[in-house]
């Protein structure tokens, strides 16, 4: 049996653990359309739009470590480019395959539909190279080698790839064999000096606190860094975009650090007065981490270990974990803070629904095992004061930031995690921008529980803005409730909720319920939480 | 009174007939957010995403010549730059303002929010190099002279200019004067050399046929086009994408012509016929004009005028247009055509809907003045075979044909011209991409007529596809005519509609209806127009 281009490729995409590929199907890219609904072991999850699918495939990645969409030339691509730029900022891999025109239509040069009308066929692959680390126009000749580079790049770099299949070549036979390119080890000589440096540093530390990174999860290091912990005694914090990269619930937890943004708390206090902080593959934005002296902190990378000012090349992360566990002694003189989480819910039965009613209403309702798929915006920065129940996730995208993400990376989520149960947390100004996702999950047989907040307006701009009144900061007045029936999920439990009594029953009502829940929660247009401390001056310095 | 950077760009952009700015809001654009709200004699139109915003702005410059929408730093630009492609592709002059971090931020070269976190910030600048005709980083220093220099581009190329603000300069006083840059004139013996040759091929053409193109419209021109149609006696038809740039009841007028996508009608064989065709400002794309000897053809551009296979620079297309009138002699020999239209519609009361029942339907509800967007996909082939009414437009996106388009474009043509009647006809798949936008119509004060045709798939595809009913070609199934109340369109006017006669009731409702009127048409899965005639070996050639 002969293996076609697109064949080939879709086959070492499975061997990756990609199960499912999100798209929207066009003309150009029907070679690849046709294959992944034919592949018995793949599921082609269709998407409303092409910005969405990229959004769903970053959910996805985020849980599998590895996602894919497809898109048509122009159109497609150009319309999902957010969505992988997002993956890239995030060190997602994401899989961008890509339908493009023929071989033929191209040196033709004409005025074909999806270009730009010049006769240029190169130019959106020459759009996509700041938001990939690895591109190629795939052929019959270079399918075999090209593939394997591409999937090297993605595990090395952790970010987006970009292939592309001519119309005329996806189905034609690939010529030739490759093998897998293996992970670069670790230089054994820098890999011992990395972690003298950091044996060293912990050893001179009085106090020093571990600061576990979500990438760790995503190249399945999770156990290896659960035993560095536990091996070491040592205690950790997570950075707000690193939050559950290590289950809360370990007795060795003390909290979120979130640096020039953060509200001073014990964690705060004990993670800013440390002797050191080991970063495990942690997010260092400069937003976090300009406050603290360069000096004291240390970060395993994905292939680096910065030790202080000192850069240790070629060091994987999975080495470097297994030599300090063996390393360190562990110790058993540490002592710090306990998380504290957002405290007991005020208000109840008519009482307008608050901030401090909201919030820890939402962190009660949190159970083991959940995933939840938090927008950025006003409820960011209390949710990540929330605990998290044991084994439970939260997936924020801090860097990019983009509004919309999360309601289409929910979905994703949900794909690649069917049997967990889904939540999202979204503002309603995010939520208009990616909405109409929603329908997919009853498409799909997916049962998430959605919590719509309706402030009336971008409240987190309000808050950033000179003038919060003014008019960019409005939207259009939807019936938020009304949308899952709109949008296809029949049966759906929905509620609008402005009281404490109603947000109560509600909740009730959607922990129970057997199809998908949806509850718009409605408070003051102000309401904002004491934990969005955001300084102008820092967050647009 | 000073005039600082942003204001300085606003009141020139007041100057080309831009009242109203398309966008949405972000911290690095407060600046651009904030000079436009506080702005007496323009209009912030906040759009639910950037994407729509670029669409919208796309259909306001289809009907005010110019176009603007306002996006933040990344993750606004980057979402909004396959719009901002299309209005490139589609020759709309669209003004990107686009809000950047602070130089002090850039410099810094710090893990930023909405970026790659790799401390380049030139990539989105670079990014938008293929899909703008001039691009600027606006300065208080350059801003008088990069002004004009991007209008002036905007002018000559029609297509999209990007101009960045930097956070911390946006509001600083403008240094220094510049003049406008005055359109270039033509080239007098150029000139007069194209009109020669123009007048001495249609002298010897036994029939010839004058193809108007509906950028001259968007350059003002339509008086001189109608007077050169007059005064020359000679027959024009359009192409699909130049349909009623000129009015389809002038008496001259013998029909559409559709090249290799076209049905044999009596236009398209005395098009294909003629012994010359003369195009003012024709969308002449390889897929209709392939066919046709490039001998017999002439074509005048906004700059040079093609005469068979030679070219003549710097030629002003009004300057060509005045002239041709004053030299052509009116002929009285013309014998053409007439434009047939879609016929009775068929079926009444009980009957399904099919396409022969419901295209005549939509012609003959069609009013003097209306606007028709309509959407890329089954339905566009019939719509453009209707006849149109007196000074009714339609518009839609043949060459770039992203799907989505029509939603928001709608919505900023309505914006355009609120007075006229704003009809838009979408295929539910399209509708999908974009349907959110919907609900600032209402927001607006907007009452369009929107018919929505559900025939439960990508019609379009099924028929270009190797297998109709592969998976990819199914959509989640939404209930439509619920829609707008879930988006705030309150005591709208709504049906979902599945008969002739019920279709008969809606129209008629909606016809006197005080409110936005939509409509959802349900017919079969695979009902296609014979007007779809698209051959796959042409159409993906």
């Amino acid at each position: 049996m002969t293996t076609t281009v697109i064949q080939h490729v879709l086959g070492r995409l499975k061997d990756l653990g990609i199960t499912d590929i999100f798209g929207v199907p066009g003309d150009f890219a029907f070679p690849i359309n046709d294959a992944i609904c034919t592949d018995k072991n793949i599921r082609w999850i269709g998407c409303c739009n092409e910005l969405n699918a990229a959004y769903a495939a970053d959910g996805y990645a985020r849980i599998k470590g590895f996602g894919a969409l497809c898109t048509t030339y122009g159109v497609g691509e150009l319309s999902a480019i957010c969505g992988i730029a997002g993956a890239y900022a995030e060190n997602l891999p994401v899989f961008h395959l890509v339908g493009m025109p023929g071989l033929a239509t191209m040196e033709s040069r004409g005025k074909v539909h999806h270009t730009l009308g010049n006769g240029e066929f190169d130019l959106f692959y020459k759009m996509t190279e700041p938001v990939a680390c690895a591109r190629a126009i795939m052929t019959p000749e270079n399918c075999a080698s090209e593939t394997e580079r591409l999937i090297a790049a993605a595990r090395y770099y952790r970010q987006p790839v970009y292939m592309a299949f001519p119309l005329d070549y996806a189905n034609i036979q690939v010529l030739g064999k490759a093998d897998p390119i293996p992970t670069p080890p670790s230089d054994p000589a820098s890999l011992e000096a990395a972690v003298n440096a950091i044996v060293a540093m912990l050893s001179k530390a009085k106090t020093a606190i571990i600061m576990p990174g979500k990438i760790t999860s995503r190249l399945g290091l999770q156990d290896q860094v659960a035993e560095l912990i536990n091996s070491s005694g040592l205690l950790y914090a997570t950075i707000a975009s690193d939050k559950t990269a290590v289950d809360e619930t370990h007795p060795n937890f003390i909290g979120i650090w979130s640096g020039q943004l953060g509200i001073p708390d014990e964690a705060q206090t004990f993670v800013e007065g440390a002797d050191c902080i080991l970063g495990l593959g942690a997010y260092m934005t400069d937003l976090f981490f300009g406050i603290i002296d360069r000096s004291k902190t240390m970060n395993i990378e994905l292939h680096s270990v910065r030790v202080g000012h000192s850069v240790f090349r070629s060091v994987q992360m999975a080495d470097a974990l297994a030599e300090l566990t063996r390393r360190l002694p562990k110790r058993t003189d540490v002592k710090g803070p306990k998380p504290v989480g957002l405290g007991e819910p005020e208000g109840s039965d008519n009482d307008p629904i608050t901030a401090q009613g909201l919030y820890p209403r939402w962190e009660k309702f949190l159970k083991p095992n959940d995933i939840l798929i938090q927008e950025t915006g006003s409820s960011t920065f209390p949710m990540i004061s929330a605990r998290m129940p044991k084994d439970s996730v939260i997936y924020n995208q801090l860097l990019w930031a983009a509004i919309g993400w999360a309601t289409p990376a929910a979905f994703g989520a949900a794909i690649a995690s069917p049997k967990r149960r889904l939540v999202l947390i979204t503002g309603e100004g995010s939520h208009q921008m990616t909405a109409q996702e929603v329908g997919q999950f009853e498409r799909y047989g997916l049962k998430p529980i959605i919590f719509v907040l309706n402030n009336n307006g971008y409240l987190i701009e309000r808050v950033l803005c000179e003038n919060p009144g003014i008019e960019y900061n409005d939207l259009a007045q939807w019936n938020y409730h009304l949308l899952p029936a709109a949008l296809g999920c029949n049966g759906w439990f929905t509620a609008r909720v402005t009281t404490c009594g109603e947000l109560d029953a509600a909740i009730v009502t959607a922990e129970s319920s057997k199809t998908g829940a949806y509850i718009e929660v409605v408070t003051k247009k102000y309401d904002s939480h004491p934990t969005i401390k955001l300084d102008v001056q820092v967050f647009l310095a």
